[in-house]
């Protein structure tokens, strides 16, 4: 596939989003919605007076006062956006390949419009990798969601002491795992140890509109920390592609920011 | 709600698979099938001389000779479920409150059209329940799917010794994540300990054919044991409301038993 | 089926809309969400001093002061609906029946997430029912989408003459047809003369949450007038069964109304 | 877009299917079933011994016996694809743009997994083209379904009555639809005289196990036989782009056919 282009950024601290693929584009979005009209694609805009078409009708030598303001495509990209006619964002897509801790796939799978094949620890023992999350994060004042915050400040004390307890207990974790993986016990079972912090690696692929809900959910204030890096990740690594419609959608959720 | 009803059944040491609510009937398949036709459900059958309704036309002191073999909408709904037509199934559904580890959810939520409501280790820390297999189950030689296996013959020796371990594994696990709790570390964090053994809870609703494709995968031999006993449960309390369509269902699974 | 109660309503010259049935209830959406915090349904409220929990358990005859403030579940129920917290509308749903003519059901089909049993003119002729609209219909200055407007001010006489044209049309498309069925054209190919004006029937089954999507985009006013009528008759009837929900639905389209 | 290709198809007398892209390949599909175990793309085989990688490590003018029979990636996708695992097809896709009768279309929207934008009635004018089917066709025996037949032999003479019925009706039809536009009728009821056999337009959008659906019903000898046209060109362009799972499909068909 000549389109591949390994674009693997990492995420937390053994996690990564890489960019496997991408299809449509913004133009291909206006050709779909311009299928209800029967016209196609007329070019991105405002179109200046050195590319007004009634200009180029006269001839390059020419010069000539224009008052040409007809707006180009972005405009009914927008509108397009801002008004949820949805079906034409369904004509482009991604699909990613993500390496996360278990915990953070569990909420990502909710997302039941993207198609998943992700690693199993039913058939290979999953990778001695789990989330270590840092003093600072631990200490974090919790963003948007009170209910997910703890009963108090953090001090460097307590979160030391809990990295150090995660630590110790990863050790056991794969001490028993391995343990019960070489006595013989099936993979299936061996694997009931293994914590929600593990990582794990799956491919994720979605249309865009289905990727942007993705993100308004997930990429928001509210959501947890870990995620919110995940779809940051997504966001701009499909920014790079769909400049033009994540350009819309970066307006909203600084819109959204700003209301809320 | 006056129909709800519980029919909660245990599955596995702590967990449970209750009906909540269904909807639709095999009757209303048949109705939803005939709008092809414009005609309606026409009644179960085959028609016996008993209930022939020529012959009660006749008054229900005469005896009669009757040859009414006109066979009833089960036939019909053999030919829709054998042929794939499957919208009419989608026209009856069911929701279900389960009790289940972590790891059986994992599985369960890759079937993407059922609607899920989940209990969140980041709004309430998760009760101390985890799932501890069974000397038995450890034993088990594994069923169809060869991957998922061990490498050799469990002993009771070896089975003892694993449960101890998880014994003592899920104390530990209890005792860091309660007091990460106590200290303030928020909850979103403090779940990184849980094991995907934990369990957890949720409703599940779907309409019907999707429960049967859920079946189809979930309650096959190659399956893991666990989801299998949760399959189980769910197909038995289908049974209950939709007889005939379950019917269906369980023929197709002993033949595919006999052939696979 | 012992639910089912005909409340079909008259929609159009000879169309109609009629609930089957339907499943869940306000209070099994708040059950539903619920499942994240462990807890279930506390009541609808606000709570008033009468029927406040703790002056009853004073018994009936005691008067007290009692400041008790406790909101009901009304309060979630709204915060769900407003904050996009979308899947305990999932819980939910509604079966109609639904007669109409082709280019309603052609809208009408856009929306994926129904399942559908239609009348298939492949198997029987479509009886010979076709829709004509009123003078008032005809004349109407077009709401909220100019796209879809005429050229002008439409004439009582242009009106009139666009009435007997249709009327005339029908004519010769059921002579047509007939002719075609009775010389043994195929059903699926004597169809072909068939208007999109023409009636057809259908089952449409839905969770709470699609439905109030459909009428989101089919009960607002740049809508085609004709669905319109069938997003209210279904918003009438979904009121009948989940009052709170419908009512937060209603309260946003007025709203959008006022600011649109 | 550089990929890009028009490769559109003649259909029926005035439709075409034309390709506007897709997404992933035969390949991704095995790397996205491999993220179960964690190993990616092997190649596709059978190998032989001139490809060898045993051999080829000794270096390429050594002459070495090798019974080197390892079977290539095509054995895993014909496993994937005939036990019904059915994620990783989901990894590929295509879109296509298609004109056609709208009553093949009212078949196709049943499809509910496809992304659609089709030009509307409701903003312009429909161009003046209706499907008029051939002699042969108007004669052909009706193939597996007997529901859909006729009701005898179609004669020459009533064929061409037929088509003479049509000619004369499609004239009748487009002088009403001018004159209701002319008039300032609203286009989206001036519509209300287009039959189902006139020509509209749609972009549609699906993942390659989507497509594989859409085939397995529409490409099968009970389908009607217009949208079987289009269904067989969708297969001959899928299969330019997907050879090896196409191959698959194709050869499913065929043993369906012989059996059925």
């Amino acid at each position: 596939m000549r389109r591949w282009k390994y674009m693997g950024e990492q995420v937390l601290d053994h996690g990564y989003v890489s960019l496997v693929e991408t299809w449509g584009s913004d133009k291909t979005i206006i050709e779909s919605a311009r299928m209800s009209t029967g016209k196609g694609f007329l070019g991105w805009g405002p179109m200046h007076k050195t590319d007004c078409p009634r200009r180029q009708m006269l001839g390059s030598g020419v010069r000539v006062a224009c008052d040409c303001k007809e707006p180009g495509d972005e405009k009914l990209l927008a509108y397009l956006y801002k008004h949820h006619h949805t079906t034409p964002f369904e004509m482009a897509g991604a699909t990613f390949e993500i390496q996360a801790p278990i915990f953070v796939f569990r909420e990502w799978h909710r997302h039941r419009t993207q198609s998943y094949n992700e690693m199993s620890a039913r058939y290979i023992p999953l990778p001695d990798i789990s989330y270590m999350p840092t003093i600072e994060r631990l200490q974090m004042e919790g963003g948007a969601n009170k209910q997910a915050q703890g009963s108090g400040k953090v001090t460097n004390a307590i979160a030391t002491n809990f990295q150090s307890d995660l630590e110790e207990f990863y050790i056991t974790v794969e001490r028993i795992y391995q343990e019960a993986l070489r006595n013989g016990i099936p993979k299936e079972l061996a694997r009931l140890v293994l914590p929600v912090s593990r990582y794990s690696r799956m491919r994720a692929s979605a249309n865009l509109l289905n990727w942007i809900r993705f993100l308004r959910l997930r990429a928001a204030p509210n959501a947890q920390w870990e995620i919110q890096q995940y779809a940051n990740q997504v966001s701009i690594q499909l920014e790079q592609k769909f400049p033009r419609t994540m350009h819309l959608f970066l307006e909203e959720q600084d819109e959204h920011g700003r209301t809320s």
